[in-house]
């Protein structure tokens, strides 16, 4: 097969087409400046490469001139969001022309009567979560990024979080799109109604395919009624082992919590300024959960689970019962991503899924590597869904620990797909996966997805050099 | 655009084709015998096309024999389930070869720790749901055909049913798939856990795509715990634009019933002995809503629903005490559909969507379009979806009542996408819809389900004659 999304045929961005683009977007829309290139050369893994220019279209139209430039041309696009992500997605490893998305900011309608809302890629997940609270409404995707990363993102790479347990991810609350073709068409794909199934499902297609396929300039998503109330406890446990018995046991009981995050205890003690007296510090392994609904099913639900919690070696129980203990769970919670860096200057950040009865296996795993290689692991993540964010803390200055750290990488991989899992559960493959996505991904099935991609971007000018190498 | 799907290309099974299509597969399993070349000609939709040849393939490996041969050879293959398609999905235009899936019939393991099914697409749905039940869990999916249609069938054109107001519809259970694609690789999309970003969402493509991607030969299915309670009723109304009406106010203030089915006054009257005495008799149309969730949430439900109910014009409200009584107001709804035939040998059924707040006046526009052309014009449906059922009654016989009737649906269908709506809720495109798909979608995005076709499926052996034209 042609590996025409290579890097191969890129060409650079002559001062001719640097012309066009200005005239597409206006003087005030396209840079060269080093300063805004460097601004836009990263993404959260703290990969980095220096596009050629930096391009803020304000329109659909206006994407589609630019990526039918780029098919004629051979220069590559790299469509961005917030640059949050975790996999490389937004990195522009062929150089060429950054697309920021920041222009398309606009909450568009907000149905109520039919829970629906209609939004560009650039806004913020976390205000568009407040947006529609105030019409009643939940967006349940709630990725720990959701307070700076942008709605289009969370699509490209299909964003999960913690309320997936119940509610699931990303893709399952996009019902249509408006995107653009690397060939410049713009295409309107799915629905604005709660079904729909004309023609192929372009909708999910396009969700999670990391800005590989098209570059979306308009969102439908599917909305919930709020739930009345949301229960949340703490409960610190003896060991990892135990807390991971622990949530198989309340799924087992077929008790569906909206959200079921783990910590272990170095994830804990990076993050133990944010959590109150007792609910976490010195203990081996900590589990967070929420249960919603209304206020009888909620406490319904809240019951149970602290029942299974006694018989299953919980220490510490707390229910929050302010929201400022609520949200300084949360905060310690979402803050151990970043907060890991105390553990070493490099980490290799993973987010792997196992079916979650056999998160106990996965956990004793993980214990017997960090003996056996010496290295900090750190470990927490969606428990509830199986969904183990992953840290070898390392320092890539020692020869002897990168090797470890690496060969680590490749035993954690195996293992998940030996248990049935899978290597990426939310944070895509990007640049960060791509070396390893033939462990999961059959050749025929990879050969399908690359003549796939080949139908939809034949010049192989948009985000090249990800995913699919 | 080469169409290379188009019957053009087709050619027949040759005797020395024949010879290997029996080596593959067994004496047995093949058949060219006239009765049961019939027993395969046709679907719901009462389309008759007889094949050359049937056969069973019993496992992946022979459906990929089979397929290779028929890439190589160019004849067509016309995969299915139980032929209960509301499209012509299953009806083999190109004559050929009808791939009968019907010893796929399997469940393979129902894994109540992680909530997952895994299971041959020749299983009915109605068994599957039934055997998850026994592991108190359910598969929330329920067309109308349940009891006979097969999850091949559901899965190829992406089945709703009467639970997706609360719980979606098919494509948001399915984790993962063995398929086989055209050209006669096995491939195995998607994941087995709870979440799964890795490569393109080739399962959501595979959903819905009406047999003319691959054939699915396995299917890992996601499940939920079975509901403590359901409460079910039915309220009587003086019109039908009450009805829709209020079905719109339930959902305004945030209820969300796991069914809201309605059926017009023709639909009542032509079911109405599978009706309790007073349960919706001589009424102008009819509701019939039920919530699930534990014991305090579904009474709850009932009560807020039953409050809009009385507030909103419904007249007698008869909440299903027993069992019996629960059943028997869904086997009126499920009886519609064949019993629709007391008014007239032919029917044009439609399955569109509007948003559920443009329900009234979808329902206005019906009732005009009935007084203009003076045909029986029956609707019944999802009203929380907004997905409407509606049928046209008519004698083929008389050209009069046919174009009337045909004149009829392009009106439908127009106002049904000015109102933001769908021309196919759940049935699918196939033969019945595909000369009014370029309606709803835009030509790019036809052209790119066109490639993405010729990607699956260069020779363009698989189903062809449906959906793409």
């Amino acid at each position: 097969m042609r590996k025409n999304w290579s890097l191969e045929a890129i060409k650079p961005i002559s001062a001719r087409i640097e012309k066009q683009l200005r005239q597409i977007v206006g003087e005030d829309n396209f840079s060269r400046q080093k300063e805004d290139r460097v601004c836009y050369a990263y993404d959260a893994t703290r990969r980095y490469c220096v596009p050629e220019a930096v391009v803020f279209p304000e329109n659909a139209d206006q994407v589609g001139r630019i990526l039918d430039l780029a098919s004629k041309h051979g220069f590559p696009v790299t469509p961005r969001g917030a640059g949050s992500g975790m996999s490389g997605g937004a990195v522009a490893v062929a150089h060429g022309l950054i697309m920021a998305m920041s222009r398309f900011d606009r909450i568009v309608e907000i149905d109520a009567d039919n829970f629906i809302g209609i939004v560009q890629p650039g806004v913020v997940t976390g205000t568009f979560q407040r947006a529609v609270q105030e019409h009643g409404l939940l967006y349940p995707p709630d990725p720990s990024s959701a307070d700076f990363s942008t709605l289009g993102g969370n699509l490209a790479e299909c964003a999960g979080g913690a309320r997936a347990v119940k509610y699931g991810v990303t893709r399952d609350y996009v019902l249509g799109l408006e995107a653009v073709l690397p060939t410049g068409e713009i295409i309107r794909t799915g629905v604005q109604t709660a079904k729909g199934v004309v023609g192929y499902d372009l909708t999910r297609l396009l969700v999670g395919s990391e800005g590989t396929l098209g570059v979306i300039t308009e969102v439908t998503l599917r909305l919930l009624p709020q739930p009345e109330t949301v229960k949340t406890l703490s409960a610190v446990f003896g060991s990892m082992q135990q807390a991971a018995q622990c949530v198989v046991e309340i799924l087992r009981q077929k008790i569906v919590p909206r959200a079921v995050e783990y910590m272990d205890k170095h994830a804990i003690a990076c993050v133990e300024s944010y959590l109150q007296e007792g609910a976490g510090k010195d203990a081996e392994a900590m589990l967070l959960i929420e249960a919603d609904g209304t206020h009888p099913e909620a406490e319904e639900a809240l019951r149970r689970i602290v029942g299974v919690l006694e018989e299953n070696n919980a220490g510490h129980i707390e229910v929050a019962r302010t929201e400022e203990a609520v949200q300084s769970l949360w905060k310690a919670r979402k803050a151990i991503s970043p907060a890991l860096y105390t553990y070493g200057p490099d980490k290799i950040n993973e987010d792997i899924v196992v079916p979650r009865s056999r998160l106990p296996e996965m956990v004793d795993f993980i214990g017997r590597l960090g003996e056996k290689t010496g290295l900090t692991m750190v470990s927490f993540g969606h428990a509830g869904d199986g969904n183990i964010h992953f840290n070898i803390m390392y320092d890539k200055a020692s020869p002897e620990q990168s090797v470890a750290a690496s060969q680590a990488v490749e035993e954690i991989f195996d293992y998940t797909l030996a248990l049935g899992g899978t290597i990426s559960g939310e944070h895509g493959v990007g640049i960060a996966k791509a070396p390893y996505m033939s462990r999961e991904i059959r050749p025929e099935t990879l050969a399908l997805m690359k003549r796939i991609k080949s139908a939809f971007d034949p010049a192989g000018i948009l985000n090249p050099g990800k995913m699919l190498l």
